[in-house]
């Protein structure tokens, strides 16, 4: 499978979230839906996909490396997947060696019967937790922090499936949206805070459930409501649908990089759209960063939305400057007698007709490292854009992710160990401006960030994490020398 | 190869041009940077990709199905291909049984010595003179109309290899820009119109032919000039370059389909921005064809710059009120239970929140069949628009196309069985226009068409076709009940 | 992987031994040899292989499907497993859906570390075992029954790793050859009875374990002795060898089969030639069942030592009546125009030229189904033989073997459904004799069955089973009306 | 596909036969015979395999390396190939960079139709033809010398395809056995000498060609007759069979190889049981190298009937002192701690229990480079032979074969690079004897070998080539230095 070798796509400079979900209960064509679904859910996740279905009798389960479409567009992989329950799971990273191992939906035979289980999100205490369960005679098949769930479940002392599962997420601390299929039907939650997203939908007589909003209009479901906060919802066979709070209630604190980059620009997240959120951003950021240019130039694709905001609040024309490719993914070989940055040229070309001897404003979703950045503006200059102004849709995000994102190091975070002044000068653009935290606030419908009791999980910009990170603390301890250690997260 | 079970997105209602070529001599990393040139240039043809390469003693071939990426990123697959020339060849189709046979570059040891070629266009009289070398004992290895050329060349009496070649396209008639290598050196050549594309550009000491400017781009290579039409450009390993015009002078008349759909938009096609002729479609849409609207929402991508055009002329707001999804390619199963156009919501997926109780003017770059605009245009009416507008940013498309472009029999095109209401009508559009010819014309810089002698190539608009159509005229004969027969075009 | 659609040659009719072990420690090239070593082994299994290596770090696994040369012929193949300490296993069946799951050597990281384990064998309490294990909470990769063995030493209490096996191994019950690698080195056991084979050599400084001795003259090793049953044999990493007898002493009762049928000829199993025990046990076939013929003819290869030995004892000549082909094991589409028997003559062929007016006696070394005996005393008469005497150098096989061997279940053994003479009508034959089960005892050097307490385990031959069934006692109890059940043995 | 990497068994020292073939017209599963068919000929072919077949419109082939089982057991692969007639061909080797280019059956659409051929033997002119042919504008599609066939045929002026393929056989030397396909029918000839073997069947009403007679026995056909030297025999598809002998009679000189080694033993070649010319030859040798010793020991498989013929002309017990493997084809990567010669025994392991003390006469049917004889007399030592005294089943064979058989330059063969005794102190055997060459001709049921007029080919014993070698003197002149080149056959 080439596609092992060389998964990620090295000019890319963004956050990644790791997984999205999909699930179906009571429709004729479960796996076909789910493999819909999962494909609409694709930017969630690239490198591997699985789906499980359940028969009645008997629990069927294919996974593969690569897109959805690669492994599960032909009928014989649809074939392969029988019953009405289906749920799948795409992943943007599988460690090496693991190979499929790691690939969800995990799946175990437990004495109460088979269960299966996909995750959006990350177990912040899942070494301690394993290392536990290893202790006791538990033999681990992945890597995955996933499978410490199973283990948990499998050893419970509590009677029923539910039951057990509850008491397993009690142990957990971090970030999940879970989807769970036994013999008895699909349950769905979600952490307490509501880190990661979860909705519900309906496709005729079958209940859905995806990450977006977006997996539910592409194959014709109707939106309910997203799942709660610390919510798990159960539903039969028979399509009785049951809520619970096992949790009790806390305030909710979702992840705010769903409205500037993770979710597609046509989901509703946390009861807003996901696109004006981000025409909004380029609103704010018109107004807090003015610009006297020519052009409003969007990095595309995930800069346009802003764009389109900030040309519209600036009244400077809207254009395409730079010209994206459809077909990226892998690195080419570099020749060596090519000119300077041949490999982003790849994927995003200047459109040098429209920038020549412009003014222009580049507007990109964020800044990660930064060497995409660097490698833009000079793009501009050498298609002849007579100035560069830089303005970002989030702000400086300078602090790792432990709920399921795949972030740098801080060391590697450019906003991590360098300020303003200095970023503008490493991506050497004429002026750089981010928007502040609490535009990114107003943008998405609240008067300000509460400072007190955040609306929204935005560690990654605040570094202030909802949630004990008992992995890492252990870490710190044994690895004191490090200021942060590399966030490796599943 | 799964790639090939299922190659075309049936949802796809556009022309393809059939190929993109790439050739480089005298540069260190000949095919590396080949194979970057055909990824720039994969738009123009997704289904099979090959390279040939030429170490001063023997030539070697790599071919594939799928994309350049999954068959030329590896080391191993450009270690395969040494030397410091080498040319490529992107294709949209391969003929089913032939497999790779099909796939270009074709090659053949001569008596003179090895001689390789690459194609975009399509010889109109292949059948015939393809009869006449088989008559005579020629053994064909493909089905593709190119390799006739090989045989006329080797079965030549003229002496040297550029004799030859010259003396076999005087046979041929149609569209074709060639990239050839031998022993000697390379050659490019195009055909007396000037229909088909090739440009060439300088990358070090190295000269780069390819099928548009973008390819240059992105390998780091200055653009130097178009080849013309009806020259026939000769480089030596020493560098040398000769220009030949065989075939006299002729006005050119080069696809005016490359400024609507089939050029990337960052290529100069033809002395012109294709960028900016799009947008200038867009304008003189807004002004031939106003409309009291919300927004101006694009079909992406191709209709964007043409709705930023129309949006700029009009003063109505630019808005994605669709949202393309960057994963296609592959048809899914579709669930029975999902609600209608699953299919097309996989691509394209209404942005709810934006169109909903608008007035909006959908514009798309051409309607060839009509099928997909109509499902856009219910994607609108179900996501909440209360009304649509379509504009269309090239004139109605009614004739086929027999110089190498992927076009349905006229029976099939919307535009060759109704009028603009009955257009209207199937699309289900609250209103419909198409720029008009002259439209275009003014578009792409000029007064108007010239019709005694048009500046270029329009024939799939005006069904006036500047070659004889020798095997078609044949075929007529034999076929005289069909009105038109099936284009099949290589 | 094609091997997998059709993995077993449908017209062979023996009986199968289900798997063979391998492992080296303290060598140079530990992978390299024990690739070696598999495949002098590969006549054990051959639809599927597993190399487990250690580097003193980490521990390395290959596994596939099919040959051991298809899986572990390439340097890439080897350099995928470092380390001097390896071992292998090559297995006769995997059972459809489970894939490479059930291929060995079987891997769990304990908490004690990683521990690694190869079985030949079976054991025949694992589904009451495993019950129980799932009730507690382990969740199994496989289907396997080696899997109990590794979750019985991940729960157990005992403190070292040699302590936990051998409290895993007290609950075990059935037949066993086992390796086993730890961070600590090599362990090898065999059951109490010691009814799978098991031996010990040296290669330089390293010591190797291998099912049969033909291992160690494949890959260049001396045989020490074989390990003892019961006996268990710890290998450090400095070169210290002890051994252990924690089941304390009992009368051994090896697998006469191994004489007959499953050993190779150049092995010594048991402290006798296995070619000899075969050339004797044609001596006393000759002697118990003489025959008035021109050719004594051997069933290839499997009857030649015992045709040998019948025609050195009979002064009948020896000839290749049936060649065999070396081209063997994919089923072929049969053409419905071709003769009867086109199936065996794919393997087996008559050499007309020698049959062709001839009485002849047949000699295979055993009769399981009956249908290719049937087969093959046909095609003797269709090239013309005028009489045809059948042998069978080892008494009739009426009964299942529970101890790692794949029988047919006892309805579709001939002799546990017919007896002699509706055997030989059912063969054909103008007359049938088996040697006589004392006649085996002396061909295998005893002066006859001790039947108090038989040498060897000769349940296919008697039905005296040497250890309890438990799974097998309690499958009756749930499925009484069956007389017998399906033998599913892995 | 890994088959290709390391196609041929190194440890093999023996001539190899180049190709087989197998055809087939009137039956109802022509394909699935051919598969069958072929299987019975892989012994004259294990590298590369292709069948094609005519359903009465339509040519189709399917090739593939690898075994016949490899690929063409499946029931999809048969089902490719429909149709009343099929042909196919296995092949020893094919050239690297070709792949599949060179895998017969070779095809071409020529004026007149399809045409498809089949070839076993080498055209010892075909450089020549090959160059004349492409000066004339002819394109080569592979480097085998078969294509000069097609290529004679599609340039020939004679109206039929009889004529045509008489004519383009006449400008043709060396050895063939061809089938030939088109949509008249099927034609089968064999070269002026009848150098290399084909046969003629009739399964049902269908007739059957193939290279042995054990092809017809295997599919179930009834044989006829051999098609004779010089005979060119066309079957239509009504079932109308016509000889005709083009080139007028000359007396035969077919390939005296067979009977040695090339043919399977249960063949019937030139009127003559192979398994009894073999038998014949042990007999004769056992008369002119009478050996004092304890057991006759055969180099398995292909020394078993030499030394049963030897074993009852000198009453010497035959024994199996080497257990040969079944499982060989791949070199293994080699443990460095191994001992010598792990490569000889992965394939032949000495039976220590018989050879232990004896002194032995080991039957081998031919040595050409000597490698392997020294390893296996090596081994025997090893294994405790008294004395090893080594008798050969064929004259020493000092000459390269240029009629298809894959031969080592002369340099290389032991026979031509030394004499009888040192030989006979290469291999280290404590005596050494070839059967004479006219003790050859008795065994095969001559008189003595016609010095004048030689019944058979045997250049590789005497030298004496009973055709011209054009291509061989051509070279000879390019390179005079060389004493005799290697000799590339297709």
């Amino acid at each position: 499978m080439t596609f092992a070798q060389n998964p990620r796509d090295t000019d890319d400079d963004k956050l990644h979230e790791e997984c999205g979900v999909f699930g179906v209960i009571g429709g004729a064509d479960a796996a076909a839906a789910t493999a819909l679904g999962l494909h609409a859910l694709q930017h969630r996740g690239q490198e591997a996909v699985g789906i499980t279905s359940f028969d009645g009798a008997e629990f069927f389960t294919r996974r593969g490396l690569g897109h959805v479409a690669d492994n599960f567009s032909s009928g014989d992989s649809i074939a392969e997947l029988p019953g009405h329950v289906a749920m799948g799971h795409v992943r943007y990273s599988t460690t090496g060696g693991a190979g499929l191992r790691n690939v969800q939906p995990l799946y175990a035979e437990l004495a109460s019967g088979g269960f299966a289980v996909a995750h959006n999100g990350n177990i912040s205490n899942s070494r301690a937790l394993r290392s536990e369960l290893v202790g006791k005679g538990a033999i681990f098949q992945s890597t995955s922090d996933t499978e410490v769930i199973i283990h948990l479940v499998a050893t419970s002392r509590y009677p029923t499936m539910l039951d057990k599962l509850i008491d397993a997420l009690r142990l957990v601390e971090g970030a999940y949206a879970l989807i769970v299929m036994t013999p008895r039907g699909m349950a769905a939650c979600r952490d307490p805070l509501g880190i990661r997203p979860l909705v519900m939908g309906k496709l005729g007589d079958a209940i859905v459930f995806a990450s977006e909003t977006v997996a539910l209009d592409v194959v014709g479901a109707e939106f309910t409501r997203q799942v709660d906060p610390g919510e798990f919802i159960e539903v039969d066979f028979d399509g009785t649908v049951r809520s619970h709070r096992p949790f009790g209630e806390r305030k909710a604190r979702p992840c705010i990089f769903e409205h500037v980059y993770f979710s597609r620009p046509d989901s509703i997240f946390n009861q807003r759209s996901v696109y004006e959120s981000r025409k909004n951003i380029g609103i704010e950021l018109a107004r807090e960063a003015p610009c006297d240019a020519d052009l409003v130039v969007p990095v595309p694709d995930s800069g346009v939305p802003a764009a389109i905001g900030y040309s519209q609040q600036s009244e400077i024309p809207f254009e395409l400057g730079i010209i994206r490719s459809h077909y990226v993914g892998r690195t080419f070989i570099q020749p060596s007698d090519g000119a300077r940055n041949a490999g982003v040229k790849r994927k995003h070309n200047a459109n040098r007709a429209i920038v020549e001897g412009k003014r222009i404003v580049l507007i990109d979703d964020s800044i990660v490292r930064g060497t995409t950045s660097l490698k833009i503006v000079q793009m501009m200059r050498d298609a002849g854009a007579a100035e560069v102004h830089f303005r970002v849709a989030s702000p400086p995000t300078g602090h790792g992710c432990y709920y399921g994102v795949d972030t740098p190091e801080r060391s590697k975070l450019l906003a991590g160990r360098m300020d303003l002044s200095a970023m503008r000068e490493f991506i050497q653009a004429d002026s750089l401006s981010f928007v502040s935290i609490n535009g990114l606030y107003r943008a998405v419908g609240l008067a300000s960030r509460d400072g007190d009791s955040p609306q929204y999980c935005d560690a990654c910009f605040t570094g202030e994490y909802p949630t004990p990170l008992t992995d890492l603390a252990q870490r710190h301890d044994r690895e004191a020398q490090l200021t942060l250690p590399v966030n490796k997260v599943a």
